[in-house]
């Protein structure tokens, strides 16, 4: 649009009969291009919260037929100019008004990357300049709209990494790297510091869009002068001759430069920030695919291999090994893969086993019966068709084998089966897994966030998820939750649990937003062998497991140098087992699912 | 329940033949009797927050028993103790989890009514103790759940009252006196500070009951002393010869001296903190009844008549009395009240009228020929049976006299209204009114909050109510949002408005809950001659509007020496007015009612 234009400079009388000044009609490039190659860029002039109300209303106006023209065009996003001021109140007022009609299209509000660095704590200051406190009033005014997302641009100096890392959480779709931000290299090329080369990866790694803007500032070294004489477009349309090519080519090298994705991640790709209701598999029977899948993880069988080898040496004396035989029982046996790997420590170790497979699914026992004549152990492995809770066991075990744990470590009720199993184990006997703790974080997630709105019911609010957390920013480390230890020989044998935690973020990461937990787990298998997915003990190359997410009904805004307060409960009725939480500080939240009236876990 | 009952105590293996230790059985009261006269009493032990796990596992328990039990008398409302310290996140879980097993009792939760008069505005000192801060994580952990009310301990100091006054806007059903709390007067009786005596009255006027909790402190006068002697009790139950009697008799002469409440108060009593949605009396006919209600009004149409007067006497000097005939149109003429108020103002000043009549409801239109008949006023009105904005007048006014005003003012398209009929307005012609103003003031009002929540949707909370405000607290003095004059000369005619108002709450009320944001309106009929609801000048002794309530979403905790910023946008389309409104400090809602999706005035 032609940027002198102002609404209310058209004569009034003349403006039925005069066509908008828009650059040129939409017959310039065909509807295919304009929709895959082409992102509108609304008027930069306008400002909606003005002081100036002519200007505010000029400024609605344009802003409306820009975006009705956009949408004429079938454009994919518009690029909105950032607000000028700190108040954006009309503006993100218009903005949602127009989000409310929008079909398909996305707006980008453009956020200068800026935080000021500044130590004091005082919420109030005047100072204080966070363009993400500006981008979190315009979106919450907007109710987290899902076609309202970011383009940030990419300055000279950067906020500090916290401070980065905030915006891994929030939708952003594009960077604009202004020209200016570059430096030059030793021959005279445009290259990126080292923070700025790190968060160009980090945008790759999150697909989001780079788009370099601004003149070409470098003059380049001899060879390319008279592309450098040409230096009057804005915007990279990867020509050949384009002014902006050494910036352009400069960014691809930096992806060229990236690792390969690891293996793990690759097979991961597909279920990045994708909700997953977690397994109830108590309740119901798992399907032969979900075994087929989790029987693949080798580092998880290889460490419970390693932790029977090491209970079978401490239990039985080096010059016993022949004359003494270990009875081995995995309760919760699925098709066989604890059996196998109990064996191989066994064979490993030299020590004699019995091994009783105690497996409540009839269909997977079909598979455990197959697998034992196929292997041959038929002397050796019992196969027990019973719930563990039930089973009335011939002899006591000396070792109880199980992998019963979710995401969250207890969440898939394993303390109540292995309490039900622990009747059959000796006073002295061993449970492999030993103990294990579940973990939290406080995260920023708006992509997971929209997720969960998206079903409009609290019902989704108060459920837990399974999902591979990427498009989330972790604003605190993690703090253990809920620990069981097995065989548990207190008196007091109850299951139900209460937490109270309190996160405290770095003071340079400035507010962020609490869009819900993401939970781990880390579980003790035997002394010092363990095996988890808390991120900083996370046993690598291991894929049972995903992350678990528990949302929060009304996200919370943590601002510098205020902690966050929140409490678990693990609680239990006649039929089931469910958790409640809910934050306390810096403002109380609901109790989320109270009495497990939205998610809980059959016994 | 025995005081010194403990569950942990009660010897497991027993537990199942032992009965609760409950003082009585079930019949020692007749049914009508527990559920009409008595409110339970949880044991004042129990601490669900102790760091003594033990003793929150008693803890729990025992207040689930003992409000089965209380539910197994069908109480009316169970008395809880007030939480122990300042966390109380483990008790709400317990109380929600009740919560939402409960019919119909109540639950009274004790909060000490103290507050630290401390100047300081620092949030998160520590030192800070105000009561109010622990009922409002309670309530916020229990979703403001409509059964959970306080009982508050009233002491012998008292906080200032800014931070009493906030407790008028909460669900506060009794006040708990401590005998501790009289004074003594100079015959020895007990008596109360004039401090407390003005909050107790507060109390009765909002329905709370009055509790005299304690033992007989007062030593009386002789002829009362065998009385004193047995001081044992705990409760009044309003025996003749009860210990506690001098207090009850004190709070007693406290109600009957209070003053009656006027008539006007009298006939609102029924409409207290209802929602009822506004009048579209543009797009509906209005009812006979209505027309009937409101015309009983006479206080309002006496301040008309002041108004058509001095209009009168402006527009026609004394001389020109007999030979000058003013032609005033009423628009929107209903059944006639102000034709009627705008001959008297004619008879009064001695001025000559010809009188237009104006009404688009064709049923009021056939009670206005009746009156003109029955009046004989013939030859001096003319009624017109059509919407001003579009009737072809047949010769232009003097005078424009209407009564279109809504609560808020311009909510009943007041502005559109008259604009339309500024056509057939002489250019020199006086609009009455000439102009209006709408006010608004946040206030704390749970029982509001809780009736819009109620019907579990978005469309309720971006809705404006009238309703006659009184278990309301408000906080801060009003201030004014749009105005509008007619006749309006100006070129840019558009009634959109944007306001952005900031309130400060005073610095000893403490922190507050924003549940959303009473309205007003003051018009100036003409000169001096005013009309309104505005809290500040409001006409006494008129009842044709009550009060606006805007509500929001999320009610917003303000907390001492922070702003509450608020936008309000009045909106246009082709066949609808709408307002949008939404908070941006110190957090940002979500804006209200975009488009006008939720609520909207017909044009």
């Amino acid at each position: 649009m032609d940027p002198s234009y102002r609404p209310s400079l058209v004569h009034k009388n003349s403006s039925g009969s005069v066509a908008l000044p828009f650059a040129g009609s939409d017959l310039v490039l065909s509807p295919s291009q304009w929709s895959r190659h082409v992102v509108g860029k609304i008027s930069s002039w306008i400002d909606l919260d003005s002081e100036d109300e002519i200007l505010r209303a000029d400024s609605e106006t344009t802003l409306k037929q820009e975006i009705s023209w956009a949408s004429h065009l079938s454009l994919q996003a518009c690029l909105l100019p950032a607000p000028k001021g700190k108040s954006c109140g009309n503006y993100a007022r218009c903005v949602n008004q127009i989000l409310q009609n929008l079909n398909n299209m996305q707006l980008w509000l453009r956020i200068p990357l800026v935080k000021s660095e500044d130590d004091s704590m005082d919420v109030n200051s005047d100072n204080l300049i966070d363009s993400w406190e500006i981008w979190n009033s315009f979106r919450l005014l907007c109710e987290h709209h899902s076609h309202l997302s970011i383009a940030l641009d990419i300055l000279t100096s950067l906020p500090s990494a916290n401070s980065l890392g905030r915006w891994f959480g929030e939708s952003v779709r594009a960077a604009i790297i202004n020209t200016d931000a570059f430096l030059t290299n030793a021959r005279g090329y445009p290259c990126l510091s080292k923070r700025h080369q790190k968060l160009i990866t980090g945008f790759f790694n999150h697909s989001v869009q780079i788009v370099i803007s601004g003149k070409l500032v470098h003059r380049l070294p001899k060879g390319n002068t008279a592309v450098a004489s040409n230096s009057d477009g804005n915007n990279v349309d990867g020509g050949q001759g384009h002014p902006l090519r050494p910036y352009l080519d400069y960014i691809a090298y930096l992806y060229q430069r990236m690792d390969p994705l690891p293996e793990q991640e690759r097979f991961e790709l597909g279920y990045r920030d994708f909700l997953q209701s977690p397994l109830q598999p108590l309740m119901d029977n798992l399907e032969a695919q979900t075994y087929e899948t989790f029987e693949k993880d080798t580092v998880k069988y290889i460490q419970y291999q390693r932790a029977v080898c090491k209970a079978l040496l401490d239990k039985v004396p080096e010059k016993e090994a022949l004359t003494t035989t270990t009875v081995l029982m995995v309760v919760g046996a699925g098709r066989g893969p604890l059996v196998r790997a109990s064996l191989q420590a066994a064979e490993e170790t030299g020590r004699k086993l019995r091994v009783y497979a105690v497996e409540k699914n009839p269909n997977a026992v079909v598979t455990l019966h197959g697998l034992v004549k196929l292997e041959g152990w038929e002397n050796i492995v019992t196969i027990i068709s019973c719930d563990m809770r039930h089973w009335d066991a011939p002899e006591k075990a000396d070792i109880l084998v199980s992998e019963l744990l979710g995401s969250f470590g207890d969440n898939e009720l394993s303390p109540e089966c292995l309490d039900g199993a622990q009747r059959f184990l000796k006073q002295d006997g061993i449970s492999i897994p030993s103990s294990y703790t579940s973990f939290i974080q406080p995260v920023t997630a708006s992509k997971l966030y929209n997720d969960v709105k998206s079903h409009k019911d609290v019902v989704h609010f108060e459920t837990a998820y399974v999902v591979k957390l990427h498009n989330v920013a972790r604003l605190a480390p993690t703090q253990p939750v809920f620990t069981f230890t097995h065989p548990n020989h207190s008196t007091d044998r109850s299951n139900d649990r209460h937490k109270k935690l309190r996160f405290e973020m770095p003071n340079d990461t400035g507010s962020a937003m609490v869009h819900g937990f993401a939970g781990y787990f880390d579980a003790t298998l035997y002394k010092d062998i363990h095996l988890g997915i808390e991120p900083s003990t996370a046993t690598p190359n291991m894929f049972s497991w995903f992350a678990i997410f528990f949302p929060l009904r009304t996200p919370i805004c943590l601002h510098p140098g205020s902690s966050l307060e929140v409490h678990f409960w693990r609680c239990s009725g006649p039929t089931k087992v469910w958790y409640e939480w809910g934050v306390t500080s810096p403002t109380a939240s609901p109790i989320h699912n109270s009495n497990g009236r939205s998610y809980w876990v059959g016994l």
